[in-house]
Parts: C-alpha cells; structure tokens; sequence
C-alpha cells in the first residue's frame, strides 16, 4: 500500500493521493473499475487527458477512458508491472513491452502516437520535469565517453543493420521527391538532395563528420567527382566502409578515417555532416563551429543534418537509456550556438520531419520482415525493444515531438553562394 | 591637447595612447603624415586592419595605409570633424557625411564594404563593446513607443517613398529569380514567392501584421483570392493602403487595420508578417508567437521575413539614431523566441541576403535620379543622410553583416504542409 501511493506520488505528483472513495463515483472512470491498481491506472489515464487506449489487467478486469473507441489494447501481466508503469511510466512502458510483460493490440505507431498526443497536452508538474531533466541528464561526450556511447549502438554488428536499412545502408532521414518512392531511392535523393545543395564541383574536397557505413561519401565520390576525408569513430563501420571503397576502386578518392571530429585537420572546400550531431551535445557545438570554419575557410560551404526538436527538451528518457546513450536532439536555436559564434550565414533550413516518419515506417516494415532473423541473431526481447524504437519513432516524427533539420551554411560573407534554390529541382 | 588623448583613448582604449617618437619610423605609416591629426587617423586605420582608403585633411595632408590602391578617398574639411570621427567613427561618420562636413570622392558602397570587413578583423575591445551595447539600447518598444518609432521612419511621406520604391511601393526586400529582374519585376515575384509558400489557396484567411503600404495584402487578395485583415500602425500607410484597396475594389477582401500586431484578434488559415520584426524587439517575440498561436489555432501556418544577423549584435548605431530608432535585427537563435515557446515546427528558413543587396542597388539608383526632387522636399543633408543609409545597407548585406531570414513555420503536428519545396519552383 505505502509503495503504490508513493508511486502514484511519483507519476502525479501535484495531485495530492485521493482517498479511494473519492473515486467511486467519479464519471470518468470506467465502470467496474474497481481494484485499487485498477483505479490508479485510471487516474494515470485522466491525468494524460484520457487517450483512446483499453487496458486490460492480470485480474481480467478492464480500464478506458468511457465513451471513447479505443485505438489499442494493451495487456498488463502482472501487478508489479504495471506499478512500474505507473511510477515511471516513459521508461517502463517500454521495458515492458520489450520484456514481453505487456502486449499490445492494434497498432503500436497509432498507441504510440497518442501517448505523445495525450502527454503533451497533460500538464507538466514542476517535480515531474526535475525529475527528467535529471534522467535527461546525458552520458558526458568526451572523447572517450563518445567511443563508448557510439560502440553501444552502432557496433551491434553490421550483418543486423543491413536486414532492414535496404540497399544504402544509410541509417538517417532519407528524401521523398515522391510519396510513392521506395526506400533506396529516397536515401539515393537524399544523398542527391545533399550534394546539390552543396553544389559540389568535380576535383573539390569534402570533409564528412560521421560517416556511418560510409554510403554517401562514396555516392559524392561517384556522382560528383569529389575526394571526400570521412570521420567516424565506430571501429565496425568504417572497416565496414572501407572494404565497400576498395570493392569500387574508389580507395584513393574516398578516405576514411577512424577519428574523432574534433580532429579533423587539413581545408575542404565543403563540410557535411549527415546524422552525427544527435551524438555530439550542446555544450560542443561551438567548438564543432570551431572545427568546421578552420576546415573550410572563408569560401567554404556546409551542410549539417540532424534530428531536433520543437523547443529545447529531453531526449524521451527510454531511448536515451536503451537505445542511444548520450544523444540528444537539438531545438534551432541550440543548433545555432554551432554557426553563430563563428559568424556562419545560415542560408537554408529544411524540415524533413515528414520524411524520417515514412523512413522509420520502411525501416520498420523491412524489420519485420526479418525479425525472425533477429531473433536469431539476438533474443524475443531484442527484437521487441527494437520495434518499440522504431516504432515510437515514427510517432516522435508524425507528432512533432522530433523534428529533422537540415541547415545549409557559409562563412558570412562568401557570397558565391547561389541566389536561389531553384538549382535543387531543376530536373 | 588633452581633449584629443581623450579622444583617441575612447576609439582605441586597449591601446595605451603612444608618444609622438613613436610613430616616427613605423613603416605602416603613410609617409608625410606629420601632423598629431594625421597621425591619429593613420593609427586609427592601423587599428581598423589597414584599409585601402586614402583621406586627405584640411590641412593638405594625405593620410593612407603604405602600398595599396585606395578603394575611395575622403575628404575631410576640418579638425573638429576629424576629432568627431576618431572618438566615435561610427556615428560621426556618416554624420559628417550628411552633414556635407566629409566628401566621398570613388564608390559609396565600395568604401563603405571595405570599412565593414576592416572593423570585423578588428578586435573589440571591451570598452568599445560595452559603449557599443549602451548606444544599441533600442527605443522601447511599448505601444506607445512603437507608435512614435514607427512615425519617425515611415511617415515622412507617401510621396517621398513613392520616388524610388518602385510601382509596388515594397519597402522590403525583393526576390529575384534571375539576375536581370527589375525592381518591380522582383518585388512581384517575392510577394508570389511568400504565397506559394503558405500555400494560399482561394477562400482562406490571412491575418498580415505590419503591411507597409498594403502591396502584399492587395496581391494575396487579387492573385490568391483570400480574405486579409492587414495590421499597421503607421496612419500615412494605412490611409494610402485603404485608398488603393478601394480604388481596386478589394474594400471587401482586404481590411486595413490601424492598430498594433499585439491587438491581432479572430482565427486566420495563415500568419504573414513581411518586414515588421525588425521593429518588434527581442523582449516582445514570445508574445508575438502567442499571437500568432492564437490567430491559426492548430491547422495553420505561417511566414516570417525579416533583416538579421549571423550573430547577435547591435544595430550599427547611426543606423539605430538617425533612421531606425528602436530597430533590431535578431540573429536566427533569437528569432526562435518567437517559434519556440510554442512548438511550432520551423519548417524552412531561406537567407535572402544577397536578394536584399540587389533591391538596394536598385532604390539607390532610382533615390540618385529622383534626389534632385528629394532636396527640394526636404534639403541637401537629408539627401546625403538617405543615399548613406542605403549604401550603408547595401555594403551591409553584401558583407552579411545584415542577413535576410524567411522563415515558415507551423503547429508542431500539423502534417498538411507539403513534403518537398519543389511546388515553390514550379513554372
């Protein structure tokens, strides 16, 4: 009893734990709602502003909010969890889940959507929000914290990434020209779409902060006839890289280099970076600035590409704590403290929140289709918490919860930029 | 003697004011520069980075930076004008200039750009800084200060702006899709292009908050077919803008109001604000937003155009005195004070910079034939006051010192915005 109210007190804490009375008649729960954990979940639910979703409980019993069609049904095993749940609710939902604790029916991206929906609107406690500013509290991004941060999630082997990233390899928001494209040829536009708006000209060079599997430093390389220098410190992907530049016979145009960005040396007459800031943290951005101007000097050009956010906020806490340790998606003006202190002219900003959305869900239709490999590879509860990220992803996207910038710079007065935008749809 | 040290030591206060012997035989020097003025203003040019600009004293006396073809010369007609400009260039200046005290012989924007890169090399120190941030505190603001700000720039009469702003009467920044546009033909196409971009489509409602003198308002209206209730605070513009709706016979569709952006009341599709922001003070921008929030609801969208910077900084401080008082320009972080607070979804940020450059060059050619009329509205110093402020702009722009941000933005999670921007670029 003294844990189950301190739990509530936790999740709700700027309502005062109710007498259980004071429940019995209240017109918003459902009816036959009756056992105590069943009436705190109720109360869970109203305080998020009563979402479209069913529970149905370990004792058989069944809580929604009255009178609305539920999108979902979701199945709690056992009370210990759903007091997880209710205690901290942004973390142990997942885990459950993953943990194969909980099931749900229906669509997991539409109960995922309005859990972002529903907790947005529900008030913010001020003990709440300490509470995650805490748990947001990211795993510092030194040098060596970096390495370990990136080895957690991107050196889970190379032979897993490639069942569901399609052809490219390319694990970041590609580009849609067309609702109808398939995935390689979004992550090929992207590419494209990046290329062009960097305008890059046969013979120039380019610095890539993060490569990944190295996909588009190839395609530069390719496509537009420039030697690319790319950075990453994931030890499994640039061997990964590397074998592909040397199967193409383009070793000795695209380099890649086992480093940190803090480390780049030598000038380029462009700079990009696809995917790496989420991993970088805020408190760098001005020295990545910093990096990025000595590399390009006064006539240079950049791209930088990253997930962000609305406003500044912290990265949902189950992600940062299973999925990407350390990472954390900037709001605009934090992207800023990386050009503004080192006079950069913003030229262009492209929101392609729609696009991550319709990536996640290929990525997310191509795991499927391969989860009983995963489950091979790794366990049940691998695969779940995989889905979960995916998942919730496509929610983060649909909802605005995640936004995707992508920022075009200069130094401020290179003026050899083109006038207008037209050049990246001309056909 | 004393007044003089004094002088020096506001302009150049890390430098502790040298003796005489000094000066003797460093190379940089010009050589005949003998006198304590010239030697001033030779170690003035020293301290701006040296640059090519020769100026010739009162006395005779030629002062420039040893070896280099001077871009202009500038006459300078007395001690007390040179005085004036060593202990506060950047007012007394342009100052000078209006005041026919100074002559520019070689081009106005050529020297003026080679006076902004110059005082960018050179290093701030604190002194100048903190005197710089005490002369940019802006007029404030408040309704009633807004009113009277707004007066001193825009009410000095339709007909002196109706000399060089071109047919549209936009005293905003054009938009040129090729090079050889004219004025018109740009002013046009940036009004389209503000269109296309929020989609505007037949029977929709636009509220405009700031419309000069009604152009946009009446091409949304005729090319668009909505509804527009157009803000302003400026009584000349808005009785030229009602004149013109009605003698287009738009009275219907397109409403005038005189009142502030603050008192913006009623649900509108979309938000457009064109040239206002500069006006509006950093302090004032979260309100703003909640304006716009309230005015499109959760379905809506928005444009925002406006003059920034690539960092945060004062307005050049003559521009602030004598033209612009209570004027800012915000770096793109602090624009994000507006969108931020209330999640919207930035959705794309174009940097018209260089579009701006070239409608300054075009109302400075169209200013320089009409001046002869100009004088006789006002006088001489008024003229060389106004083709200051311009160049002054253009040199502004093309250095980016000034940037151009246009901004589109909507409700966090209003997902009918269009995946691509191609639509804009559609013949």
């Amino acid at each position: 009893m003294n844990a189950l109210d301190e739990s509530v007190n936790r999740a709700v804490p700027s309502q005062p734990a109710a007498a259980p009375e004071e429940f019995a008649d209240r017109p918003s729960l459902a009816a036959g709602t009756r056992s105590l954990e069943g009436r705190m979940l109720a109360r869970l639910l109203e305080y998020l502003g009563n979402p479209p979703l069913e529970f149905h409980l370990w004792t058989g019993e069944r809580v929604a909010p009255p009178g609305i069609a539920p999108v979902a049904r979701v199945r709690v095993s056992s009370r210990a969890t759903l007091l997880g749940i209710l205690a901290d609710p942004q973390v142990r939902f997942p885990d459950a889940y993953s943990e194969g604790r909980l099931e749900i029916e229906g669509d997991l991206v539409q109960l995922l959507e309005t859990i972002y929906h529903s907790s947005r609107s529900a008030p913010q406690p001020s003990t709440v929000r300490r509470l995650a500013e805490r748990l947001r509290r990211p795993h510092v991004n030194t040098l060596s914290g970096s390495r370990d941060n990136i080895h957690h999630h991107y050196d889970i082997g190379n032979d897993f990434y490639s069942l569901w990233l399609g052809q490219t390899m390319a694990y970041t928001c590609a580009y849609y020209p067309a609702p109808e494209a398939t995935l390689d040829e979004a992550q090929a536009a992207k590419m494209h779409h990046v290329c062009r708006k960097l305008r890059l000209r046969p013979g120039e060079s380019v610095a890539e902060a993060g490569c990944g599997w190295g996909t588009l430093a190839l395609h530069m390389a390719q496509h537009y006839g420039v030697k690319v220098r790319a950075f990453n410190i994931s030890r499994e992907q640039v061997a990964f890289a590397r074998e592909r530049a040397a199967r193409l016979g383009l070793g000795s145009q695209v380099e890649y280099v086992l480093d940190d960005y803090r480390n780049i040396s030598g000038r380029y007459d462009a700079f990009v970076s696809v995917g790496m800031l989420e991993h970088v943290g805020v408190d760098n951005y001005e020295a990545l600035g910093g990096v990025i101007a000595r590399s390009i000097g006064p006539r240079g050009r950049g791209l930088i590409h990253s997930i962000g956010r609305s406003q500044s906020a912290p990265l949902q806490p189950w992600i940062e704590k299973r999925i990407f340790p350390g990472a954390y998606p900037p709001a605009l003006s934090e992207m800023m403290r990386i050009f503004e202190p080192w006079e950069f002219s913003v030229l262009d900003v492209e929101n392609l929140r729609l696009h991550y959305a319709q990536t996640l869900r290929h990525w997310l239709e191509l795991f499927e289709s391969a989860s009983g490999r995963v489950r091979e590879m790794f366990d049940e509860k691998f695969v779940r918490m995989w889905r979960m990220y995916l998942a919730g992803s496509v929610a983060g996207f649909t909802t605005g919860a995640l936004q995707l910038f992508q920022v075009v710079f200069a130094p401020r007065d290179n003026n050899e930029v083109p006038m207008t935008r037209e050049h990246l749809y001309a056909r």
